[in-house]
């Protein structure tokens, strides 16, 4: 067994399994306590809830809590393993957003016969919670589960394979142009991959403001286009009248590669067809579409991010995830609404043109992080994340009407503390 | 407002909403850390799982796990609040699970549209927990809701409003006539009030060894009995053939009264028909069938138990759930059968003959317990519940062939005296 399998087997075994535990906020020492905890002083928050549901938000947990929820269909890029599988990712997503922003997260993962099962599963216990984190949902049905369960729910749902990737995506992208001298409005955009993550980064980009012309996304059978009768509408949304059908014809004087498709399916001819500056990210897990010493080796003016940690400008999500719940769930918003996102496409953005701290930066076993090629994607142990993240997206959600409370609330900040005390 | 009334909402609002949080059990310090709790090495496990699914207890927190799940329409003495409304309680009965047998608890409210709906959703989820504690589900639909429970999961699935109320009751039981010198198999048992607890607390007592035609149960309309054409399946299988057919010539020389009804519908012209040295159980709460003061004020020789703390005998369900589930869970039991709980009745009735410590007295503020009239169930905050019951419920499942593991396993033992500590 390699190290990394042997101590990711111990770590989630030993010494109890799995990651997380459920711990009292209150006490529960003496009689009295329990009086107040159950039976009968319980039922004094139950009758002010069943008077004004919204009470809910102050007598109980909902309003920390998410849900991470899947059906396991697509769990990270090893495929449909079923729910069960999934659960060592649940529970390690909970573990992030408790970690970056003290959200609390019920991993629940469900045994669906169908998309409509789940559907209405998530649905019905939807009022346990604060907020809903779909997770590992294989396309295209996220996109339409995502959308039934948005339109049912009264609170935030968010499928993160998809925003998530696509909002740090989106700040890396438009940090890897402004040093490349381009514009997202006339860049050349090739998108390898035509799943949730690649029509989701491609659907943020063009509202950030790239014109869906200048996008050629690919699928297996090569360049999604208006001759094609084979496309769902989710790809659909993609094809324009174009003579160029495969990935060598795409990439002839393309400005952007985004590869979100599989490992090493970028070659160092097709690297050499792009336009000057290129801009590669290689997001396929655990190997990019093409490897950074390749690439560095064909073009030396390349810009590049990966989906990994060991290489500069990692893509990963939980730049995102837990502070935009953090921001949501601290306005109470009903939903994480497009101008939420883009806020914190900008936040990100902004952020790596930030300095570094020296302790960042050893973290990283770094000397120094300074924007330019090879940081334009914050790092995710940088602690100023915690407060300009979930800032502007509780702002984007005040200024969008979507939020029910003003900014900030006074607990959850202080439970963030409390996580980095 | 009352001072419990007061008290109870500041317990549930402040600091912070609610009274449970969700913790890390492993270090996430740093990038190495993040690495191994998800990706990458979160893929280890879940490979590992798809092969084998049992490693599921070995690598996640399943095991430790237990889902508290409602749909709100029994809420407490409360009636059909809905489910959002029961969240407290909810979240209340997985802090007596955690404070008092280390089991982690994910309370889920379900808004289901029918029973059916609700069986659909909590079989789908079920997979991500170790156990299901169905709670405050209204009668007759929780029969039916467990019973289909039971043969949907693979898991224990317990409905705590009938089993858990009836196995206090029924080791109190058994003491009570102990003490009053009778047998259960030939005590005259009325016991007014034929919902979830009435029926489930009747069902044990004839495993036990009562007899049938020796109970006389209770609806709003009188004794069930078999010339009524009113009942539904659950009632009639207690309807015999009998001449009474009022509460007052049901208790016309009762050796028992068990009530789980209503407060106040036990008249001291009731009490005094029964027979000598009566055992009443007047479980309703706040109030009880009668109050200690009158009973005792009627009746000498009456032995007696309620539902409040305040007075001797309680039949308080935290003295079963948490252990019960402690044991089925250290021992992977696929189900809570009738043998675990008869075990956990045993143990219970033993407990309460055994020298009570005096720190466990002057937690009660008394100077002390000793097995009689006054003292016929443990007290709650008994430190010998923890190894006791849960030892029994655990050599049970394994002696009836529902266990899939030795007893005792390590970490959960672990975990509970994490709580101790």
């Amino acid at each position: 067994m390699s190290d990394l399998k042997t101590a990711a087997l111990e770590y989630h075994a030993l010494p109890r399994p799995g990651k997380i535990s459920v711990e009292l906020t209150k006490p529960t020492e003496t009689a009295r306590d329990l009086a107040l905890a159950y039976s009968p002083g319980v039922a004094e928050p139950v009758r002010e809830i069943a008077r004004e549901p919204n009470l809910a938000y102050k007598y109980t947990s909902k309003g920390n809590l998410v849900g991470v929820i899947t059906d396991g269909t697509a769990i990270l890029g090893l495929g449909n393993l079923g729910p069960l599988a999934s659960k060592p990712v649940m529970e390690g997503k909970g573990v992030l957003f408790k970690r970056f922003a003290g959200v609390d997260v019920f991993d629940i993962e469900v045994d669906a016969e169908s998309p409509q099962a789940f559907i209405d599963t998530v649905r019905r216990i939807s009022i346990t919670f604060g907020g809903i984190n779909l997770e590992d949902i294989k396309a295209p049905e996220c996109f339409e589960i995502e959308r039934a369960l948005i339109e049912q729910c009264d609170i935030p749902v968010f499928h993160d394979d998809q925003h998530g990737t696509a909002i740090v995506t989106a700040a890396g992208m438009l940090n890897a142009l402004e040093i490349a001298g381009k514009e997202l409005a006339t860049a050349k955009i090739v998108c390898l991959g035509s799943g949730a993550a690649a029509i989701s980064c491609m659907r943020l980009l063009i509202s950030l403001g790239a014109k869906v012309e200048n996008i050629f996304m690919l699928d297996r059978k090569g360049v999604i286009h208006s001759g094609r009768d084979d496309l769902n509408q989710y790809k659909a949304a993609f094809a324009h009248d174009t003579d160029k059908h495969t990935l060598e014809q795409a990439m002839e004087g393309a400005d952007v590669f985004v590869g979100l498709a599989g490992s090493n399916l970028l070659s160092a001819d097709n690297l050499k067809r792009m336009a000057e500056r290129p801009v590669v990210f290689a997001c396929s897990n655990p190997d990019p579409e093409i490897s950074p010493e390749l690439a560095h080796a064909t073009r030396s003016d390349v810009i590049m991010a990966t989906g990994r940690s060991d290489y500069p400008n990692q893509v990963n999500n939980v730049l995102c995830f837990p502070f935009i719940f953090r921001g949501a769930l601290d306005v109470r918003a009903s939903r994480i609404n497009e101008e939420m996102k883009i806020a914190v496409v900008h936040a990100l953005r902004d952020l790596a043109k930030a300095p570094v701290s020296p302790e960042v930066c050893a973290a990283y076993g770094l000397d120094t992080l300074e924007f330019g090629r090879e940081y334009i994607i914050p790092k995710p142990l940088d602690p100023r994340l915690i407060t300009i993240v979930p800032d502007a997206a509780a702002k984007a959600a005040i200024e969008s009407g979507v939020a029910s409370l003003p900014y900030p609330r006074n607990y959850p900040l202080q439970s963030v503390a409390d996580v980095f005390k």
